[in-house]
């Protein structure tokens, strides 16, 4: 994707070969500043501190730690403790496990110092592939919105109207995003795409990311609070939902940013489409039951207490919006059961968000 | 109700028996600033800027309004553009139509010099009026409560998880409120009530008011973002919704503050309580239909882009958290349809949300 003319993916590798840099999404849309990894402590810092986010970058910023340790260090109590650091910064999505597992057991089958080698060459195949993935879930997720688009316009509009919540774009993924991928792609093709964005607080990634990616594409878009989307659904002004996932089930239950779940129940008062836009990378296979099962992150009461912005005179600040005397609950996450998603787009197609669904698409998976 | 001791209401008659007085509510939590109003302009603009906003406060406040206008000019002219002037302050809540009628046809009955004295004694008997409805709300509310704790304590609660959505407090009223007034009176009986309080974007009634409210009454309470309530309902944290209204149709459909439908079907799905609490002066008789005919307010999109709050140096300040790219759509209501609504709850008791229940309680007005 481009920012200001000029083409970035979220995360590189720098040209000395092996340390790495991100946009700091922390200071967005204030602010376009990158940032230089070069030490593990680094890494999980930057995913801890959100840095960046989105599971899928999250996975690939981790493994990415794990090559830079594993060149300081290669032996296998150095790789096992660098593992299990970067598997200590975020519990909710299960690429940054999936990822660093599969890493691991393939730096375990060859000798120390193969391992520094392998581990970049292997990393740059999965930042590659979450390219190619998000590309095709931005292919599939088209057909969609074209099957979508004459419907829309039978009723007279002039435009289709997606709702998303959060951040599931470029900037979530290496390229492209999730949610956000079939948009840039119907855009692309000359769908006229009007996107509602859901500001997502508490850390408002949809105000602060996702309106910004869309400004930066030229994709026409309206900024909402996270309370507006049941009231347009409710109205008609919702041709339908496209969100991303931290963590699916086998089942189909999707765990993603907190309000999803509300924005869900929504779409199906109104029968309007509710898609979820994944790489296999997001599906834990292990899991039968989103509910129970998901562990949800919960973080520092801050987050809601306090907001970032720009003063008046043009500086970063943050500003108290919280009284002293209240606590404060910050989960992350909640659970969409699989019956109110509509399908599940992915990297290998669209299909129910079911085991019977997942299984066709994943087969070999289905059956571990 | 108290404020660091001292007994308050949200709006009171100063000492010169004409000019009133309102608590700053823009302000709150991190200062208390009374405002004297002594000209229609100014208790217009105090409505239109939401220093006073709550819609029975609204409606009481409007009445102070037209009071003040005619003591300056009692003319059948002057009372009539009065009228129109308050009357175009808000277009949502309903209790300011209602209540600026009623005095209206009031004061039209009587010779202009008996004006100023009829419009001050009668809108005495609102305020009045407005406490004892709300009071008894709380009472009517409060057995709801007392009839849910034992099933909560048989599920090995400690507490009673109540959650709302904006402030319907003692500050959207003369005094108790009315979504809070059965909480504060099941405190008061000593049920251990928690309140999970959303902090109800874009303007944060929630976080600014509600939550400074609770803490001045002592009542536990925990602040969260406006997306976590579905996610605490899925897990058991909510024993029911208590929330106000701006406008009840005849058919029980509530406008509420926007979002409060996206709560509503989240207990809905999980099989959670929801309970609307409003006097009657909320319910708007002439309407069948509440997604159809209630007048959605749409305001300043500055609302969503720009924050408010305390400086790390304790200055009052605003920060912009939205980029310049992006339009901003900001509606204040959405419409919760009757058959999501567990009950009504008003000064004359408790009731289904149907025409049915309505005209059991109401049932003069229900024959209109």
């Amino acid at each position: 994707m481009k920012v200001g003319g000029k083409h970035y993916n979220s995360i590189w590798l720098n040209d000395d070969g092996w340390s790495i840099s991100v946009i700091d999404q922390r200071v967005l849309p204030h602010r376009f500043n990158t940032v230089r990894l070069s030490a593990l402590e680094q890494v999980a810092a930057a995913i801890v501190d959100m840095t960046v986010r989105g599971a899928p970058l999250i996975g690939i910023t981790a493994a990415y730690g794990l090559c830079i340790a594993v060149r300081k260090n290669p032996t296998d109590d150095a790789l096992m403790q660098a593992c299990g650091r970067l598997k200590k910064t975020r519990p909710t999505a299960v690429n940054l496990f999936r990822l660093l597992d599969e890493l691991c057991l393939e730096l375990m089958r060859v000798s120390p110092n193969a391992r520094a080698a392998l581990a970049y060459q292997t990393v740059a195949g999965y930042w590659n592939a979450d390219i190619d993935h998000c590309y095709a879930i931005g292919q599939h997720g088209k057909k969609l919105l074209e099957g979508l688009w004459p419907r829309a316009q039978a009723k007279g509009r002039t435009r289709l109207n997606v709702l998303t919540h959060c951040n599931a774009g470029w900037l979530a993924t290496v390229d492209w995003g999730t949610a956000l991928a079939p948009i840039y792609l119907a855009h692309d093709a000359g769908i006229p795409v009007h996107v509602w964005v859901d500001e997502t607080r508490p850390r408002n990634q949809g105000s602060s990311l996702t309106a910004w990616e869309l400004a930066q594409h030229g994709v026409d878009h309206t900024l909402i609070v996270d309370n507006v989307g049941g009231h347009l659904m409710q109205r008609g002004e919702v041709d339908c939902c496209i969100v991303g996932a931290d963590r699916v089930t086998r089942s189909g239950d999707v765990c993603n940013k907190i309000g999803t779940y509300l924005k869900a129940l929504a779409a199906w008062d109104n029968d309007v489409p509710f898609y979820v836009a994944l790489p296999e990378s997001s599906i834990d296979w292990q899991l039968t039951d989103g509910i129970l099962q998901v562990p949800i992150e919960q973080r520092d009461g801050r987050e809601v207490s306090h907001v970032r912005g720009l003063t008046p005179a043009g500086e970063h600040a943050e500003v108290a919006i919280v009284g002293g005397d209240s606590k404060i609950a910050n989960y992350g996450f909640d659970v969409t059961p699989a019956r109110l998603v509509s399908a599940l787009i992915t990297e290998s197609g669209v299909c129910e968000a079911s085991s019977h669904g997942l299984a066709q698409l994943y087969p070999d998976c289905a059956d571990g």
